[in-house]
């Protein structure tokens, strides 16, 4: 069962736009069971989409296609797939309807470009988008099925998790191939490695380990192959316990879980609050905590403090802490969380205080330099890290070690 | 000039790391003038990585590569390169000293995973890879020019910055291509489509448009191709002085800029400072104002105030308003800019109170609702927007609503 896909954009091709559908259609097809083998990207023009198809034809079951379906006129993917499937357009009057009833929701005229995106090929079946604009197209040809959806993200996740992704599983049974994530924050990559050699020399030849970092996370991958789904996932189980006796105090959660994920839960079963109190970061931990629904049950609010002038008033910290210390230091660190943990009567509070860059710093601090500290009841405490120097990765490694040092207190307590 | 990219690693398959390289090499060969034809995303597996070159073999001048270079098991592009340029691995000195002088720096004993990366392939060149372990190799085989990088961004943009790029562009000369982005923001694609139709049509043969929309902000861009740069460049830019004749009111910047940092320039250049009180943006705001380098110059701080309490105790809204219209609604965001405003002592400060979703909706207040306020020294500005149901699209759709009423407020002062 193999599936290939096709990302069609100018804009991918020179960069000014990231990919994010491909990954999100991979992981889909990966868990229903599909080898996706191939992603192709390639530019809007006739020649160079028919080659990607070609490619394709033959070599796979499902190909999915996104982008190149907008109103606009650098837009040629309903035309080109027209030509290869040896058809032409046709006004379907259902989905003009559809359009029409949506601009008037969205108090939007309709005009002639948002007409003609209700012509669709006649040999397809049409898939009708409730999220946009854009209908999506499902053909089959010599044993293949090819579905065109708009690149749009929220558009396509709709149009795949509504009617692609039901009629796909319908249609297909397949070798089982499990997917577990180990989540883990505190090393680096060969480090792990290092760690994990006797793990993974004892894996059985069916489950593979693959080490994917991320700011500073690395997500552990053991994907596993059989034909039997129980046995399989006990296999699997196993392994996990494993990895489990093997680095404990590395591993914060499973699956996609991210570390605010699991701090939700944390705080949500031990019904404590968190608040921040954050200059480096900018705001960057009061966003990825508020990022969670439901964040408001034990999320109540932070002080962002860039100013020096806002550590003290507001948040407490005195004049000579930072004229003695430096507003980068333990000691503003330390006072910002105590501060916020009692101005927003939380239980728990982070402070930040560092050098994201790419200027502002010393001999002594050297931009990357972070100091994070978490005040709870019964204590403050505080690390300093020292990262690279790019500004908008610093921020967020910043983030993901205060959410850590975080994650560690609430479990200690 | 043609050049391919393929990145290589499970991960990008089934969908568990968005391929962001492409993106950026992608940008960087076609600002070197290379027309970047195809993008490719294989397994770490031997038959497809070699299926990959075979396909761009013969049809491309550049081959870029990046990923499984990594000092894990599951990393192979080492040896599949090996095998398909008919050469061995052989330890590299000078790259084993780098390998240890980083240890030593980071503190990390020094183990035979990565000394393995210290090993290359005889018949390539190496490039030396100071922002990490894994050395980029350089082949060249009958008239392509095959670079291998790791996949870690950083390390692939050291390599490329550094080493790649200036080599390719002293290496091949070819046609001239401009881009040119004019950023917008305030309108849908379709409709912005409708006005620029006229604008469309009169565009020159070698000039192409292309929309590119994301989170509401929509980037026109401009492609042009001839043979003499500045002959071009002057056709360009009387078509971007068509644009802002034709759309004054939507244009808030030019190439990558977003909004945030043509409020940083704003507020520099006219001495004004801000400040934000946030609530259903849960920080996203501050985030994006402090993620621009510099930004201490012109953001002093801001209150996310989650919960209600924060709300009334610390941004002084009062608690009928909060009673008689409600946590989310004109009053409350108005009243959070004005105390933010008066809190931390800024010429600007922006309120926002809304429901970012799934949970919290109502019959008269659906969610995707959101009241943004700009409270200035002159007077309190709000505006209500609906979008959709999707928690993270919905912070990021209020934020960037919030930053363009900021930047319209700046301007009209």
């Amino acid at each position: 069962m193999k599936a290939a896909i096709i990302t069609i954009g100018d804009e991918l091709l020179i960069g000014q736009t990231v990919d994010t559908n491909s990954a999100w259609m991979g992981a889909e097809l990966s868990k229903s069971g599909f080898d996706v083998y191939r992603i192709i990207s390639v530019h809007d023009r006739r020649e160079d989409i028919i080659y990607a198809l070609n490619e394709a034809a033959g070599k796979t079951d499902v190909v999915l296609i996104t982008g190149g379906l907008g109103p606009t006129s650098d837009d040629i993917t309903k035309q080109t797939l027209c030509e290869y499937f040896n058809t032409h357009l046709v006004m379907n009057n259902e989905i003009l309807s559809m359009i029409e009833e949506m601009m008037i929701h969205r108090n939007f005229p309709m005009n002639n470009k948002n007409r003609s995106q209700a012509e669709v090929p006649e040999s397809c079946r049409v898939l009708k988008n409730a999220a946009g604009t854009a209908p999506g197209m499902w053909f089959e040809k010599d044993g293949t099925i090819y579905i065109s959806m708009p690149g749009v993200p929220h558009e396509m996740k709709y149009l795949m998790t509504e009617l692609v992704l039901p009629e796909l599983n319908k249609r297909f049974t397949s070798q089982t191939i499990i997917h577990k994530n180990i989540m883990t924050y505190g090393t680096f990559e060969a480090k792990l490695a290092e760690i994990l050699t006797t793990f993974e020399t004892g894996l059985p030849e069916n489950i593979k380990l693959a080490y994917l970092p991320a700011s500073g996370v690395i997500k552990l991958r053991l994907t596993g192959t059989g034909s039997d789904y129980n046995s399989l996932s006990n296999l699997i189980n196993e392994q996990v316990d494993k990895l489990y006796e093997t680095i404990p105090e590395l591993i914060y959660g499973e699956d996609e879980e991210s570390l605010e994920m699991v701090i939700g839960k944390l705080l949500k079963s031990t019904k404590k609050t968190v608040s921040t109190a954050e200059s480096c970061t900018g705001g960057e931990i009061a966003h990825l905590l508020t990022s969670v629904a439901g964040s408001s049950a034990y999320y109540k609010g932070s002080v962002i403090a860039y100013a020096n002038s806002v550590k003290t008033q507001l948040l407490g910290v005195q004049d000579y802490i930072i004229t003695k210390h430096g507003a980068v230091s333990e000691n503003t660190a330390k006072e910002m969380a105590v501060g916020a943990r009692g101005l927003l009567k939380t239980d728990y509070a982070i402070g930040t205080s560092g050098i994201a860059g790419p200027d502002g710093g010393t001999e002594v601090k050297s931009v990357g330099t972070v100091w994070i500290a978490v005040a709870s009841e019964r204590e403050v405490i505080c690390e300093k890290h020292v990262f690279g120097n790019d500004r908008i990765t610093n921020i967020k490694r910043f983030s993901l070690a205060a959410l850590n040092l975080l994650r560690k207190q609430i479990i200690n307590h």
